[in-house]
């Protein structure tokens, strides 16, 4: 195992290092049983699932209630130390990794579901808590929280407040953002705070509950949200269609949500990650050599409705050039179904070690988006597969290593990844749909942000973490840095 | 004509008065036609619909361009002089009004709809255009834009973002917010910025867009904003419940809600509210005496489909205590159950002046909050009519002046208001749901917000606008008077 790297030395940021007094003043903190120092157990703190990089903390602490974590951020306030905070360790951008060393705050012991009222319709749930373990607390009350990270197993609400995390439902639902009625924070020098409350309209003031979503634990240490709720769908039903031209898929995207269906999910796969998948799996016939697949998925309360709805939508996919669906409204056909979309992941890591680039584009420019990341691609020898939220713009594309040597893959994949997201920002789009900028996106926000935005941006982060402790490294880019890289 | 007051001297916040200079300079800037100074052209920029406000500005710019706004901002940062963005004048939190004199920047001349596109479903907009003139120009292309705040024949956009307006549509679609996807501004000191833009999910920095909407002119000068459109329903639907109790009207709210109907609108109109509109309005049979109604509106793609979900409300209703239900699905009809509810307002102006408070509360006490409303109503000699959007908790109360002398009205008219938010805040409710706290509830903003929020909340407003210049002595209290007045 190679050693430590702290690749951003503390002292750079005006930060300290952590001293054994500090690991002592922790243990006071936050309790014995808390605070993991041993390299073993701090090995899992390391890493997330972002690529293949490592950068362990110099402790953990796992606080076991907010007043806990108000000690710690009080401590680490007065003697300037680093802390990063964690939920369950998925995230796609390095967010959650000690760049600088100092504290990893783990909130996974913050792991209540405080509330769920089924008459306001709404959750208060502790960032601990995974987003499968509230789905399904709500769900067995007849309710639904829609964001659906594909990581709801194991991905934790801090995570997914942290990150705006999305998923395929968000086509519909929206992001996390918008369930989100209020939060309760810790502010970086350990005073708590609530922002919003648990009310479905809310004016007071500055919206400061929809600005710390999204904000990747670089303004302070969510610990609790109050969420919105809506009753659970009656019915859901999925299609899956074929399409012979990758243009012909992106244009039914289009014509469907213009002809007013509103389709809760609308996932896309193009060639490439149809033939990874086929790797894996026995593929539906349909698919077998198609350019494209769109899934999508249908919720409402009849399901006489959405049958006639699908058959609408198959209507319209055929007109733009789909072959026949296949539709299921049952839970094991729909499962069926899924199960194509839902391998890819697997099936990729199968072929290759590769990089996942989080592109969004305006709808109408999916195709284009696709063949840009085909072409930059294959400039550098590499593999493009791409595949994701089509309905939204929002397309992962991963770039394959394949057999190539670890310099020249760094050196090939972070060419081919900035001529991405010059076309993606040239195509109108951004360079994080969902997965944050975190550590491996942060070259590119200067090519997204204006100077005046960046800015802004850094005025903001000065005016709630004026010692620039929380999560230090993360979405800015290093000074003197700006646009080059 | 009383004389202008300015109850907020500029000094006193480190700001300067106009002098003749500056009003030069502002012809220089924007051109002669655009800068009003005569006192007469000046009146109609003292008002806005909030109760019988009036203070007048020194002078008023009507820039034609966002250069233009630009200009003004830099030499008002450079000379320290206040500026109060104003949109239609409609108001009811008295957030346009230059309660320090200074410069009306009026937005009506930024009357562009730069972009409306069929394909991505967006649309580019000015702030000075009128939230009907959009509606209409997306409605006739096929498209919808959801929010609709009953003034929306003379409110503009830049006061929707600003205020985050609402209506009785936010139920299904959601507040302004909601529905931007990037926003122009310019910065107090004369920068332009974009923050967001044209896509439908975006984790690329902080929510820079989402924090300026609802931040009431203090942050930055919005010019335009991009805004997500949907397909226009193809069929709506509009029932009318009366109920003998309003504790069951209440209910039906909650039942029908967590049986899944996907409610695109669910006013509530009490006993008082029905009384008023019975002076202007010979009131539907069903309505005659009832202690409550509701007025629930349906959109889909299939008539029919509609028909069964009306049935099904119905019956949910039925069940909570509703009497037979009045439904109409062709637009003539549909107009006229809304006109108990549209003229609710014009009824209680015939009455008497009176008090708009925007009560905001969970849902489940919907009730309790009108029963609190009456009671501290009563407790003053005063009459308070309650109506809104009950389906987010968000009612409006009138407060109603009826022969009661100047000094008398506003010593019990203020009274009232803190006992009733007082009582709003114990029920886990907030200080406006829809209206901004603007110049009228900032007293209130300490109630709502703990000292870390409050001044989280003024070191933002200081990193966006160092110098105080935009719409000074709005949403935070005076210095001191936290808690008192």
């Amino acid at each position: 195992m190679p050693p430590p790297r702290t690749p951003v030395p503390p002292e750079s940021l005006g930060l300290a290092r952590i001293e054994p007094r500090h690991v002592a003043a922790l243990r006071a903190a936050a309790g014995d049983e808390a605070v993991l120092d041993d390299p073993e157990r701090l090995e899992p703190y390391a890493r997330d699932e972002t690529e293949a990089l490592r950068f362990p903390p110099d402790v953990v602490v796992r606080p076991a209630s907010v007043e806990q974590v108000e000690a710690v951020l009080r401590l680490a306030h007065a003697e300037r130390l680093p802390v990063v905070p964690r939920g369950g360790g998925t995230g796609l951008s390095g967010g959650a990794l000690p760049v600088c060393g100092g504290i990893v705050l783990a909130l996974e012991r913050l792991d209540r579901i405080r509330v769920i009222d089924e008459r306001d319709l709404v959750a208060e749930v502790e960032v601990g808590v995974t987003t499968a373990a509230l789905q399904d607390a709500v769900e067995a009350r007849g309710l639904f929280y829609p964001p659906d990270p594909s990581s709801r197993e194991s991905c934790q609400l801090g995570g997914n407040l942290a990150e705006d995390a999305a998923g395929p439902r968000s086509l519909r639902y929206g992001t996390t953002r918008r369930w989100v009625l209020g939060v309760e924070a810790v502010l970086a020098d350990g005073r708590r705070i609530r922002a919003g409350g648990r009310n479905r309209k809310d004016a007071t003031g500055y919206a400061l509950a929809q600005l710390l979503v999204g904000s990747e634990g670089t303004l302070a240490v969510l610990t609790a949200a109050t969420l919105a709720l809506i009753a659970r769908p009656a019915a859901t039903l999925t299609l899956v269609l074929p399409f012979g031209r990758l243009e012909d898929a992106a244009a039914a995207v289009e014509r469907i949500l213009s002809a007013g269906y509103d389709v809760a999910a609308c996932e896309l796969m193009e060639e490439a990650a149809l033939a990874a998948v086929a790797r894996v799996e026995t593929l539906p016939p349909p698919l077998v050599g198609s350019a494209a697949m769109l899934l999508i998925e249908l919720h409402g309360r009849d399901p006489e409705a959405l049958l006639e709805d699908a058959a609408g939508v198959e209507s319209v996919a055929h007109d733009a050039g789909s072959g026949d669906a296949m539709v299921a409204d049952d839970a094991a056909g729909q499962q069926r179904l899924w199960r194509v979309r839902r391998k890819i992941g697997e099936a990729v890591k199968g072929i290759s070690p590769y990089k996942e680039a989080d592109t969004v584009v305006p709808r109408s420019r999916l195709a284009e988006l696709v063949r840009a990341a085909r072409r930059a691609a294959e400039r550098q020898g590499l593999t493009a597969i791409c595949y994701g939220h089509a309905g939204d713009g929002n397309l992962h594309v991963n770039l394959l290593r394949g057999e190539l040597p670890d310099e020249l893959w760094r050196a090939r994949r972070d060419a081919a990844e900035e001529e991405l997201f010059r076309e993606v920002l040239s195509l109108g789009g951004r360079i994080t749909g969902e997965h944050g900028v975190g550590w491996v996106q942060r070259r590119f926000l200067p090519l997204a942000l204006g100077p005046a935005e960046l800015e802004l941006s850094l005025a903001l982060k000065r005016a709630f973490d004026p010692r620039g402790i929380l999560n230090p490294g993360k979405i800015f880019p290093d000074p003197g840095a700006e646009g080059s890289r």
